[in-house]
């Protein structure tokens, strides 16, 4: 299978969905002191994530704060990450807004833009009425509608929607419609997609918590939250899976859950970016409603972070 | 307690919380066939309305569709409202985002076209980080830039989050808010925050399926979806509890509790347009990821509006 | 409707079900030091409960740590309630077992002690089966084997069951299952089934919290922990109401909820014993896996108490 | 670590914990047609199952039926099978009561009958109540006074406690706790126990459908509902594992999970023992509120069974 975007914006960028695998962090977007997109400090770290083997980059997913972007914040960003991500990696853009008609036009933009894919929330607003064949609905049309393939981004936390293995399976007949960011961590959900749609769809784990599992049952790789400061450690994981290596495998991925709760379930976006800044990352502050770090939540993770073994070193690669 | 709004904007309208009481309809925002707002719709249905002693109006809540509408279209919803709204009844905008600055810069938009008072649901995407402490700020920082009153939307079937007792009477230590549309359906809840914070914080219910029960806690009224298109017997439910005739309002509330779960938790936003059109009012298409109702629902619909009594009539009032 | 028990037993002992209305306490079973049924201190509750206008008394529901009792225990507290209670209130069994067949028997061994109604919860371990179907079958098999009248109990705290309207509608349609003891809180449900059912089928509130909001949509009373310490304000929520002094049920309803709270959801059986303690019942300890309060918790228990205006008075009647 | 049993009770079995790895089905209990035990179905069953490598059995456990049979059921149940398991193997009784006393008492007849461990439900009637402290104290009293060692039995479905990772960690503190039978399937979970209590705490995968990911992250075997029908399949995926062949494991664990789901989260034991009645091992009905798969829903089993590959062969032996 083969995907291009809108030749007419600049030339076509084709892209084999066989190599959408491996690791991709789900970048955070930084602010400056006065809260605006600090598009420098996204460079720095872009020049940090593109010394390692990552697959590519999810750009405004949950950590990159999208929901709380304005409209042109948000294309401002996809244009900046487009500069810094390498052709030769995947850029995947979340486009999931709350109707369909806005879902369809952010697409679009992502997709002129350059993104090579879409990442696309169920919309959760009257979640009571999310049925099966709205959902279906929803995500053909916004697959008709693309020039890009649509990635399903099942985030549970966040929508209060755990789509079910029945509905992602109906909601995949749509040709478009080519694989699946699952931060729900239902490993049997999982499998019994693989089971149902074959290796071609592509599932990536939504979190480093449960890597290596989902890799176990036919995962092809994860966006990883982690993988934003730990981008070697994700690798490993990955690598001793796919070499035979199960003990190691084992071994660090039990060594990474705790960091990566820290990040993730605890405290969220305001974690990732506290612990990039404890890191030498560009980290920064969050957006309102969020809310930063404490200065003994700081040291609680900084604690965190040396149990699990990370330090600077993890910016400039191994 | 006084507010007024911003005089620069074409005079001051003040308005005393004490009057903030009774049944309002939170209206729906009708569409024309090609999916836009339908600004005519409006108006024949507010001519309706304005025949029954309502005591004004929600614009751009959850039956209102607000999250599916354009930043200009919610402006443009809004000013129509104005127009037909009589001044003498309360007019209060949905203006809740998913980010604190949009909430802020639409609040104020509202208060400038002239709304009496804001509706502000609870952040929710990042819910498992919404703590007590940054809902606090939130609700802080919107009632402290805002020109109107706040009032609080507790919707925990759209946000997930159900806002505790404990939760509610800390932001209500804001000056600026002043009360709550509760749509949780929690008595206890409801019955815990008047005894805190006194009956001068305004509870209105936000369902007709538990108005009566409210009132007798001590709420002071109702945002009722079912007053869209049963605005008399909502009233009724109201008078008849205010002047002591329980078994009167008991009868009735009983009555109502089929219709109002039909266009409320069994088909929402669209049940409501579809019980507009069979009633005679103007109802017309949701917008997607939303879906209209089937004609075997519609017709399951009809049947229900009839058991409870409901006809065309209700449009014309009595 | 009038039900007797097993004439055999020691002669039939007949109860019009209109008369069950009015609030009943869901009693503790009081235990010695060495955690033994300590028969004299029930006597000597009973003693003071006795002066109260109560309409009847729950035995062996989940204040009365019934499942923790061996069977042979069940059937001392049961005989032991029937001795101390007058013959002109309620004697209800808690009787709902894992099983079927446990159900029938102890509900037949109930009867035959002389209690005049059994309470039912839903068997829930196998809760993901049972299906509205599964709970027909076994209400109605434990409704055809009793002597006496069936109260289902919806406790969905304990159970993890929320039993729906429709299913408890179903379920009603056994002639011998009378009514409900529903502390699951949703006042909607209690006014839908009233409505479907009629006045006969008697719907009682579960909880002080939400008595008078129950009363108001047709609830006929109580079984409330509340009503084991607060005897006295429980009936004048429930005198008020019935004489139509609305405004009067509502302030002492919302003065009750934080007390209400206190030994219920908050601290469950251990909070109310430790009340009892302190309010000069007698309470004493809770059974294994049950924790009794720490003494921080039993001086914040007494604030509570003096601020809902509690006092060893209640014991005396007033 | 070396436990033995009370060596009065007919001579010592000591059992290195090491060995507590690999699959091991959790028992239907056999009924007849006037639903008692029926020991012989038993039998019969446990003759087919003895010529496959299955580490051990659990007996009583939520498959058992356990908390559907009478104190003396239940030991009948355990005497049957302890003549039927092999010395070899593993006997595990699922002993988990409401109270503390009574999970103690039946656990002390566990022993004393032959079972070379037992597995414990956290008591969840007052779930509200369970706090870490209480179950810590639960586990503590049974660990305490058992002869044998100690399994959680984690079963969020049946209980409505999903025991938390501190909570398990709080409650293996104690030295006759040495492992879990998780079945609510959260993979992050086992991987953060397994990290804070390293490899001599026993993890074992509740259900079939997390078998391989759960082993991924170093659960040392299976709990398996499905290893009464399956247990060469079962078998194999363990095997898969152990020797390093991926993608074989994946690809069987993959085809398990359809039917794994339609004898657990669908069908329950119901499904199992409708699923063990076609393939020709002894199911029979289940008891009261449990209810029997209807005949359509046999014939979809029987497809679902077939699909998977299942057939009478795997009774056999293979």
């Amino acid at each position: 299978m083969v995907y291009g975007w809108d030749a007419d914006q600049g030339g076509a960028v084709t892209r084999d969905l066989e190599d959408l695998k491996g690791i991709l962090p789900p970048i955070p977007t930084p602010f400056d002191r006065r809260g605006s997109f600090a598009r420098d400090r996204l460079r720095d770290n872009f020049r940090a994530w593109n010394r390692h083997a990552l697959a590519g980059f999810v750009v405004l997913g949950s950590n990159g704060e999208g929901v709380l972007l304005s409209p042109d914040e948000r294309l401002d960003v996809l244009r900046a990450a487009r500069e810094d991500i390498p052709d030769a990696r995947w850029m995947i853009a979340g486009t999931g807004c709350p109707s369909t008609r806005e879902t369809v036009e952010l697409t679009r933009h992502a997709a002129r833009i350059g993104a090579n894919a879409a990442l696309v929330l169920p919309p959760s607003y009257y979640r009571g009425r999310m049925t099966r064949e709205a959902l279906v609905r929803h995500y053909a049309a916004v697959g008709d509608a693309a020039e890009i393939p649509i990635l399903i981004y099942n985030m549970p936390a966040c929508t209060g929607i755990d789509l079910d293995a029945g509905t992602l399976v109906a909601i995949a007949a749509h040709p478009n419609v080519v694989g699946i960011k699952d931060s729900g961590g239902d490993v049997v959900k999982m499998g019994a997609i693989i089971g149902a749609l074959g290796p071609g769809f592509r599932v990536l784990a939504g979190s480093a918590g449960f890597l290596l599992p989902a890799l176990a049952v036919g995962a092809v790789g994860g966006v990883l939250a982690l993988a934003n400061i730990a981008p070697a450690q994700c690798l490993s994981i990955y690598d001793h899976f796919v070499s035979g290596r199960a003990a190691e495998a084992a071994e660090l991925q039990r060594r990474m859950i705790p960091v990566n709760t820290a990040v993730t379930h605890r405290w969220g976006v305001a974690g990732l970016k506290a612990a990039m800044d404890l890191l030498g990352w560009q980290g920064g502050p969050v957006r309102a409603p969020l809310v930063d770090l404490t200065r003994p939540e700081v040291e609680e993770l900084a604690v965190i972070l040396q149990d699990g073994g990370l330090g600077e070193g993890e910016k400039g690669g191994r």
